[in-house]
Formats: structure tokens, C-alpha cells, sequence
């Protein structure tokens, strides 16, 4: 596996893979790696020539300061593990590297990101967005690969790419979760035991309201019963419930036919923020 | 020349462009050709393999619903024109081929569209960046090619390649005049012989300004001696006379040492709205 550190080399590689006639495969992570991204790296190098793994944990995206300074960052562990992956290539650019100057240019994705991490986390998909670009234009990537996880980072990468005409393909792979229900998370590994042991609680909840969401209960109730459950555990500091539309992220007074909703919830244990999801699909 | 009208047929076109090892230019325009957009396709011609000029009037980028309907369209001429100037292919797609959906996302650039066009024209340079992505995206060109009498979009056009790393370079190009020193501009077309009588007037109070500029008469009273000449022209509606940084567009108090300065100007004449703009080099 090559590793790149600047983008002229990022560059280099991969205009000659695509004048050869390679696929690329991209997999956008920022880096403590778990099984959910090495999910990503084994779909991408079924499907392409060739596969990019990037490591970046991107400044432009965090509105908290120590929720960035306390990210994790392990790129000997990530590097070893993208290769023993079967990646072609890893790029573990610095900040200066991705960003030479600040950029003065803005996203704003309207009623996408009113909701949810949008709302909760002012810029972060301003951040999303340009660090995605900025992949995508020295990855060239034809398919970029995301955790549905991030359901609603998803929701905005697509949404970039249609309204932008980006020339590729974005795959989403479903959650990865711990035996225990605990959806992978690279924040995971600086959960204490109490928060360790309480955070299952957090899918636990996702899945009773599945199930009643299934039964067609309304979704305020859903909603309701899902955060009284999450208040009932003192470890857990619930900041949202969110009962939506899967393709609108709109808070949903009603389900429709056909529409698939999803459950999106953010908490807070033990000073680490996570977030998980679970799709319902529409009947 | 060929000529596409899908995106589909420019991607394969220039997919396999690249692939064989092209240079590639593109040269964006909104049509009603003139010497100007000719001065851009043979500069792209020297420079690269393969030029590609897209003729598209993007409604995004209007505020006024009467100039985007009134905007001259002349397609026959146009790639009659392109043709002659040794084009390799012409894109004219319809308004449905570039935006199959609305877009939801949207461009902001901060101080440098808070001033001139953007202030006059809310939206037109969300507009403006967002067919500029669309066709780097489609084209995917090596340079491309724009005329410096949209100074302002230029800046933008910078912003939006270094912000999101688009790994191309844009070069621009000096306004081309008419003898008497009107800017050309698919819009003169629309003038009727009274307002293009008086439209060199235009020229005339920039051309005055910057030598007041060199003389290092102070930026507010150049300013103030061009709205004063051109309210003398009854035919003239002024919108806007800036005296501004070439490079931040922001209007200024006091020049400084090495800094290039940009004079600009929006003003109606016989219902017909014009721009131009003279730039003069720091001492």
C-alpha cells in the first residue's frame, strides 16, 4: 500500500489510475478505524481497481474544540489496518496540506441540515461538504463510500453530488454494531466503563421504537417513550429523539406510505457525544 | 466540431479525452457570441488539445426574470462561430439537462459577494457557482477560461477552485472593446441606438477614473467625480461606481502600496443592464 501525505502525490496517483482505466474506489474516514470502516474498504475493493482511504480529521467540521482535540487519532494502527485491508492507497494529509488558506466559501444544504447534527452542531455539514469536495477532487474517485451511521452526512453527500453534478457514485453501508447493540464508533474508544456499560442503552431504544413505529404508532408517542426511556439512565444525556422521513430528514407529525423513516438519536455519556440511527423501511 | 446536447455525450467525450492524455480547456459562455468569448476560444485553442465551449443562459444566476427571458439566444450563429474558431465540441444543453431536480444547496462567498454584483444581484452568484461546478464537473477541464469584464465572478470562480481544491486553473482574459471603447457583452445586442449612442459614456468616466486613480486622487472623490459625469447622461441610469481592491473587491478608503485596484461599474441604459470595469496596478 502507498501512503501519500500531500495532494500532488494524492493527485499524481490517482490521474494515472484513471488514464490507465481504473475504477477508484474512495473511502473518506477520519482515521481510529473499526470494523464498520474495513467494511467500507472490502465493499469498495469488490467494486473497483483501485481503493483510496483517506485519514483526516477535519477541523472545519467540529463546532466543539475538545471534541477535536480528543478525537482519536492512531495513524500507525489506521495504516497497518488499510493495508492488511487491501487498500492501494492511504492519504493522511496535515491541516495546512487540506487547507493552504481558509476558505471564505460557505454551504448551506436549507431544510437538510435545520434538523438534527445540522442543527445541533452549527457548520459541521459546511465542513462535511468542503472536506468531501476537496476528497473527491484529488481522489477522483468513481464511488465513494459512507457508514449509514452518519445517516444524515449521507443524506448531504448525495445532495452535494446531484446539485453539484459531481461524476461519481455514493454507496452507503449499514451500521456496524458491537455484539451488545453499540453501533462502531471511532469516539467509542473513549467511553469510560460506566458510559461503556450504559451506552447500549442508546440502540436498545432505537429498537423499541422500530418496533412501535412498525405497529403505527404516532410518531409523537414514539418519540415520547423513547426519551422517557433514555431519562430513566442517568449515564445518558439525551440531546435529541428525532422520528423523521428517511430521504427529507423532516420531523414527521404522520407516517406516509411507502416512506421509509428513520430514527436518528445524539447523546452525551460521560462527556462523549454519539449518535446512531435505524431505518424503518416505508409499507 | 462535434455538438452535445446530454451531459452523458460530454462525459464520454471528455472521460476519453483525458484518458488518451488531452490537455483540456473549456471555455464556459452564455452564448450571443462576440469577440470577446472568441479571444477566450483561441487562447484555450493554443494552450490545450481539446477546447470545449458551453453555451448554456443559466437561469440560476438571474435575479430579474425580464433579462433572463430577454437574454439574446442564438444558437445557430453561436455554433457556426465555435465552429469556425476550431472548437473541438460545443455543449448546448436545455435547462432540464443541467438541473434534472432544483438544487437544495447554496453558495455563499462572504465578503467578496457582499459588494457590486452580489448586492445588486441577490442569488447570482450562488447561481454562478453552482453552473460553474456542474460544467468543471462535466468538462472536466485542465484550464478554464473566463473574461475579466465580469471582474467580480472571476474572484468568485477563484474562491469556489481554491476552496474546494477543483483541480484545474482558471485563466482570464482582458475585456475586448469596440472601437469607441464600449465593452462587449452579448447584452449590447439589446440596446437600442439611443442607449448605444451613450454606452461608451461608460467607458469613458472608467477610463477618467483610473487616471485619477494613478494621480492618487483619494478613492472617494474619484467616485464621487464618475457618478457626478455619468448623472450627467440622461440616458444613463447609474447603479453602482466602486473604487475597490482588485483582489477583495472591498471599496476603498485610502490605496495602498502594491495593491491593485479595480473601478467598477453596473448602470441601465434603455432597459438594458451593463457592466465594466477597468483595473489599474499597485505602485
Amino acid at each position: 500500500m502507498q501512503i501519500f501525505s500531500t495532494v500532488a502525490e494524492l493527485r499524481a496517483f490517482t490521474e494515472e489510475a484513471r488514464r490507465a482505466g481504473h475504477r477508484l474506489g474512495l473511502v473518506p474516514t477520519m482515521g481510529a478505524l473499526h470494523a464498520g470502516h474495513l467494511q467500507l474498504v472490502a465493499a469498495a475493493r469488490a467494486e473497483c481497481d483501485a481503493v483510496v482511504a483517506s485519514v483526516f480529521v477535519n477541523p472545519t467540521q467540529f463546532n466543539n474544540p475538545d471534541d477535536y482535540r480528543l478525537y482519536p487519532r492512531l495513524p500507525q494502527a489506521d495504516t497497518d489496518l488499510l493495508a492488511a485491508a487491501g487498500c492501494t492507497a492511504a492519504f493522511l494529509p496535515s491541516v495546512e496540506e487540506m487547507y493552504p488558506q481558509p476558505a471564505a466559501l460557505r454551504f448551506d444544504f436549507g431544510a437538510l441540515e435545520r434538523v438534527m447534527e445540522g442543527a445541533q452542531r452549527p457548520g459541521h455539514f459546511n465542513g462535511v461538504a468542503t472536506v468531501v469536495s476537496k476528497l473527491f477532487h484529488m481522489a477522483r474517485p468513481h464511488r465513494a463510500y459512507f457508514g449509514q451511521k452518519d445517516w444524515q452526512q449521507v443524506a448531504i453527500v448525495r445532495q452535494l453530488v446531484a446539485d453539484l453534478s459531481f461524476d461519481l457514485e455514493i454507496v452507503a453501508f449499514p451500521t456496524v454494531r458491537e455484539a451488545d447493540g453499540l453501533a462502531m464508533s471511532s469516539r467509542n474508544r473513549r467511553l469510560g466503563p460506566e458510559a461503556r456499560a450504559a451506552a447500549p442503552q442508546l440502540h436498545q431504544a432505537l429498537a423499541a421504537a422500530a418496533a412501535q413505529v412498525r405497529q403505527g404508532v404516532p410518531p409523537a408517542k414514539v418519540q415520547a417513550q423513547a426519551e422517557a426511556a433514555l431519562a430513566g439512565a442517568p449515564e445518558i444525556g439525551l440531546e435529541y429523539f428525532a422520528v423523521a422521513d428517511a430521504a427529507t430528514l423532516q420531523p414527521l407529525a404522520a407516517y406516509a406510505p411507502g416512506r421509509a423513516v428513520v430514527l436518528c438519536l445524539a447523546a452525551e455519556l460521560g462527556g462523549v457525544r454519539l449518535i446512531d440511527n435505524v431505518v424503518v423501511d416505508g409499507a
